[in-house]
Order: C-alpha cells, then structure tokens, then sequence
C-alpha cells in the first residue's frame, strides 16, 4: 500500500467528485441536455473570470489557448512585446515567432517580476507594438507577476494586454474586466482542479476589434467561429464532452467557496511552505515575488536535486516539480493549487523533511512542520 | 427510470471499463507511470492504424488532428486535391484555403463515393497537386470511400494521400501503411470508444518530407516538435491525461477482440440495419457506398424528421442522429460503430419503429427488428 500526493504545478489532485464525474455515460453534444451543461460552464467561467465578456472553451492544452490568443490578435509582420521571466514567457515569443510576428522581449532575470513601469517605457519607445503578451504565474520560477500594474501601462495605449493564467487562474486575484485584460487565457489543469483537456479564452471588446482584423491563418483557433457557436450555446468544434461536465462539478465547488476563500486558502498555502523553508534553513528562488501557488525553493549545495525529488515520488509517493530548463536540478517546485489544503501541505514538508534528512542535510527534524503549522494556526 | 442509448457517429457509447478509468486519480504527466501508459498507448495506436510509423496523440478534436495534416504538408500558395463528398470532405477544403492552399475540389454527390480513377485523372491532369485529402467514412452521408483505391492513384503519383479515418477507424478496415495512406488522422470518440478530446496522426516517410519542408506557420500542430517528444515517449505539450488512461483500456479490448473480429461485427451491424431498412420499406441514402460505421435513411414523405430524431431521444431516450447541412430534416442516421453490438441494434430498430408507427407511417410492426435478427443469427 501506497497512498500518492500530488504536489505539482499541473495536473493539480483532482476531487473525488471531478473524478467521478468523468465517468459518467457519455452524452452527445448537441442535445439539450449537453447544451444545459454548456450553459451552466460558460456561466460559471465568466464568475472565474471575473468576466461579463464570453469566455470560449477550446480541446486543447493550455499551450493551445495561448496560440488561439496569438493567431486572433496579430497579423504576420506585426510586433508584440513579450514579458520574459521563464519558460512559459519563453512560449508566447516563441508561439509569436512561429507566426511570423515581430518580437520584442522584456526579458526579467528568471526568479524575478517585471516593473509595470518598464511595460510602459517598452510601450512608449516603440509605438508598433499592438499586443503585450504576459504570465500571471511563471510556473517555472513560482514569481506572481503584476498584473493589475500591466494592465495599467497597456490600457494607456492602443496596444491590448494578453495574459497567460494558466497558472494562478481560480487560485490567486485576477481581475480580467477591471485590471484591463484585454485575453485571458487558461487551461484545466491547474487552479480548476480538472485533467488536462482544456483551454479557455476571454477576449475584450478592444481585442475583438483585433480578432476581426487578424491576417493570420486559422481555423480551429479561429474566434469568429468560436463567437458563432458560442452565440448559440455551442461549440465550434465537438467538445471534450466529458471534461466539460467535469468542469461543471469544479466550478460549482468554487462557487460554493466563493473567490475570496479561495484566494485566502492559497495564500496561506503560500505562507506556510515559504515558513517551512526559512525553518529548515533552504532558500526561496524567488524572495522578492514569490507566488500563492508554487514554490521555488533552491537545492541546498551538497543534494542532489533530481535524486530528491525521485525519492519523494518512487519511495514515498509524494510527488513534487524540479526545475525545469536552464533550473534542471538547481530547485524543487512545491505546488499549493486547486485541490490542495493545509493536510496536503504538512504531507508535503514532512516527506520533504524525510528525504533531505536521510540524504545528510543538516536541520531540526519537525522545524519546517511546525512553522507551516503555526501558519495555518492563524486560521 | 429511462434509460439512455446512444446511436450516434460520434460521440459513441463507452465502455464501464473506459469510463471508470477516467475516474482515476490523476497522475502526472513527466513520471514513469505515465509513461508507462504513454509507450503502451503509442503501441496500441500503431496496431489499430495498422502501420509502423509513429502516431501522434494530439490534445484536440478530430478537426485539429486534420489541421495538423494540412499546415504540416503544405505551405501557403501549394495546390491540395480535396475529395468533396460531404460536410467533412468540405472541411478539408475549407482548413487548406484557411491557411492559404490552393484547392480544387473532385466534387462528389452527397451519397456517392468517388471513383479512383477520377483522382488518378485530377493527378494526372494538374501536376502541382502535391496532397490529396479524402475521407474514411463521410459521416454526414454514411458513405464509405475507396481508400486503397486512392492509395493506388497517389502513390503512382509524387503527391501524398492525407485520410481522415475520423469515423471509421478502428471499425472498418484502413491498412494505413499498405494502402498507402501517407497521414492517417484520426479522433477519439468513434471507433476507438472514448469521449471527445484526443486526435491522432500518422505520418509515412514521404510525407515527413513534406512536414519538414512545409513553411505554413504553425506551433501547437507542428509535427516536427511532437517528433522530438516522442522519441523520448513524450507528448510535445501537456497531454489529456485522462483520456489518454482511458485510452489504453479501449485498446486493451479492441486487440482481445482483434481488428478481424471488431471488422466483421461493424459489417454485421450494417447489413442488419440495411435489412431493417428494406423490411421496413425506408430507402437508404447511399444504397452504392453505403457504411458499416453509419446508416442514413431517408425521412419517409409525410414524417418530420426532426421530431423523428426527438421523440426518439426525448421520449424514448434512443439517441440517433438527423442530417445535417443540406440533408437536414431529410434524412436519419443510425450509428453502429464502437462499443454497440447486434442488441444496441434491436433496441434502435425497435424505437424508430415504435415512433415511426405513432406518427402514421405504415408497415408491419416489428418486420424492422425480425430482419435484423435474421442477420445477426448468421453469426
């Protein structure tokens, strides 16, 4: 017997209830009754969202939501500037390059956020750039980027905010309509406790102008058939029938929490792991824009970081993120998203604690507990 | 208490076995478990498109894996032969102009399928052709098209032969690699008995040529990505991680019963749906091409097909499809692809008869259903 933990930056633990929902008997997708399920998941994103805007539902991965977010808004030759603080501010200048769009980058040291202000500056200087494509959470650095300051810069001139929630939405603050997210984009797996599946899209007036004039080539990412069907209560394309109803079971846990709870609970989340570590004497990545969803923390000289996180996931079946790219081996990523709680997170640093312990570092067996612990206390 | 049957060419029925491994806790996607599932799903999918090449698990519907054809085989400007026999022939048509392929068309009338000979004739006759798309099973007419007929006509020639075996594959034989099908698209929720949400595509050696030499713009379909992911029994971007779990149980039961088998029951179940037809004095829409995958009837004059379709689904809780596009109204299809055997069949039969007779069409009650178990008792 071995009970599994799943402390990743996506998939994220999904509720039993998610899980069975799954398994239910297909239905097809253009009955009413599907269409009752469609209405009720399109509703229930806007309240995500924090949207009145449509917000479409795509079969795809999140990586295809933010292509669907590229194709619509820019036309070939066109520039985009790119708020670069890791891998996955790294995919919108490539996804950008990839259509032949001009690419500026606002390139932030990986473990750091970006200055609204240099948005501005960046936006000033170089008049052609039509779309500003950002990250709300930079999943491979665990830094919460500020996006509300973005929107700010990027509302003061024609150019349209597109920001990849992928990681954070549902999990941590993002107001699209009122900080000015022109595109939101998201996928299933991460704060909307669902498999994989699914990407989401939020588009504003000032960016559906855009979606209108759009040159570039396409035709399952293509919004204007999205908004056709979309108008009807349908989907362009047949749906991923069974995450769809899946989804309605996630949004009607979160509705019950309500946002603010659940914003709350991630960033005690937050608080407790980044106790943990200053107890147990490891270092954050990212100090100064740690986010309420996952944790960066640097391998301490003398570990092994790949061996680690193996022997919490073969060994003892708690399953946490190492670096990724140029941070291979250098961090252990420790996720607090979707359906995850205080329990999880006392699992979590005690199998942590564990393994460093039987691996020589030196620290007080129980410290990094206790200091999550006392956090969570505060409740 | 009613209960559900689904008839429909996609989504069709799934097996308890599918559904409740959907309802798995999930797993991550960069472990050896998954990728564990991922070699196993790789080599199930090589046995059911019958070929040696590598097949891609897109996250997407069957339409995305068909746009993954287009963009990575030709570049914008190139001239594509599309065979145009129905609504999915005239989607291949419209992806190519999406993306700014020449098309010309070998228009077929709803209900027929085309003659090789005519394509080797379009070949001939325009040498710039450099890929035909054509299509397994036209679904909105439940025609079946002669592929290995196609693959004889491409193959002589330098173009390729691009097949959307959507509906079909795994149901009626596609000898992908024999026939000559150099990209075998296909989707989840038909023949391989999963919901919505997983594309498939096969690519032969002549093809990769062009997939390396295409300049259509392209990042989330981009083979040559998914090719550097697979040799190392990856996905290029997060995978539909359930579905693909899912995945491996229908495949699992589609090799115990074998492609033999699995053929022979589709055949079965067309010829007793065509006997139930005739008995019932109905008229099929594609008498000379007719599909072991999908039956279209013609609406008997003086019926309502639409409330046909409804009360059968709303009353009865027998979910069959009506036609669409030009045909709709004007015709019913009955599915028997996937997980549906000889009593699916019955029940279906018996329904539409129950209906038909409620409306005031006239014939002997239960001739429909007796043809068809004279079929089924030849097993």
């Amino acid at each position: 017997m071995r009970k599994n933990y799943l402390l990743t930056p996506g998939p994220t633990p999904l509720p039993p209830e998610v899980c069975s929902a799954q398994a239910r008997p297909i239905i097809h997708h253009r009955t009413p009754q599907f269409q009752a399920e469609l209405k009720e998941a399109f509703a229930g994103l806007k309240y995500i969202f924090q949207t009145e805007r449509d917000v479409f539902i795509l079969s795809s991965s999140g990586t295809g939501a933010m292509e669907t977010a590229v194709v619509n808004l820019l036309s070939p030759g066109e520039t985009a500037l790119v708020i670069e603080g890791g891998k996955f501010g790294q995919r919108w200048s490539e996804i950008c390059r990839a259509h032949g769009i001009s690419v500026k980058t606002l390139e932030v040291e990986w473990g750091k956020a970006a200055d609204p202000k240099a948005v501005a500056a960046a936006l000033k200087a170089d008049l052609s750039i039509k779309a500003v494509f950002a990250t709300l959470c930079e999943t491979s650095t665990g830094v919460t980027f500020d996006i509300r300051g973005f929107g700010e810069a990027v509302s003061a001139s024609p150019a349209v905010l597109a920001v990849d929630a992928v990681s954070g939405l549902g999990a941590i603050e993002l107001k699209t309509d009122e900080w000015g997210v022109d595109v939101c984009v998201s996928g299933s797996q991460k704060g909307l406790m669902l498999p994989p599946g699914l990407g989401f899209i939020s588009v504003s007036a000032k960016a559906w102008k855009m979606v209108e004039a759009s040159k570039s080539s396409r035709y399952y990412w293509d919004l204007r058939r999205a908004k056709k069907a979309i108008d009807k209560t349908d989907t362009a394309f047949t749906p991923a029938i069974s995450l769809v109803i899946a989804l309605n079971e996630s949004l009607r846990m979160m509705k019950e929490d309500g946002l603010e709870k659940i914003f709350a609970r991630h960033h005690r989340m937050g608080e407790a792991v980044r106790a943990a570590v200053k107890a147990l004497g490891l270092s954050l990545f990212a100090p100064s824009a740690a986010s309420d969803v996952v944790t960066s923390i640097y391998v301490p000289s003398g570990i092994d970081g790949e061996k680690l996180v193996k022997t919490m996931r073969d060994i003892y079946g708690v399953t946490i993120a190492g670096g990724q790219d140029e941070m291979k081996g250098k961090l252990i990523r420790i996720a607090h998203m979707g359906y995850i709680e205080e329990f999880d997170i006392i699992v979590g640093i005690s199998c942590l604690e564990k393994v460093l312990s039987k691996m020589g570092y030196k620290f007080i067996l129980g410290s990094g507990v206790k200091a999550a612990q006392e956090v969570f206390l505060q409740d």
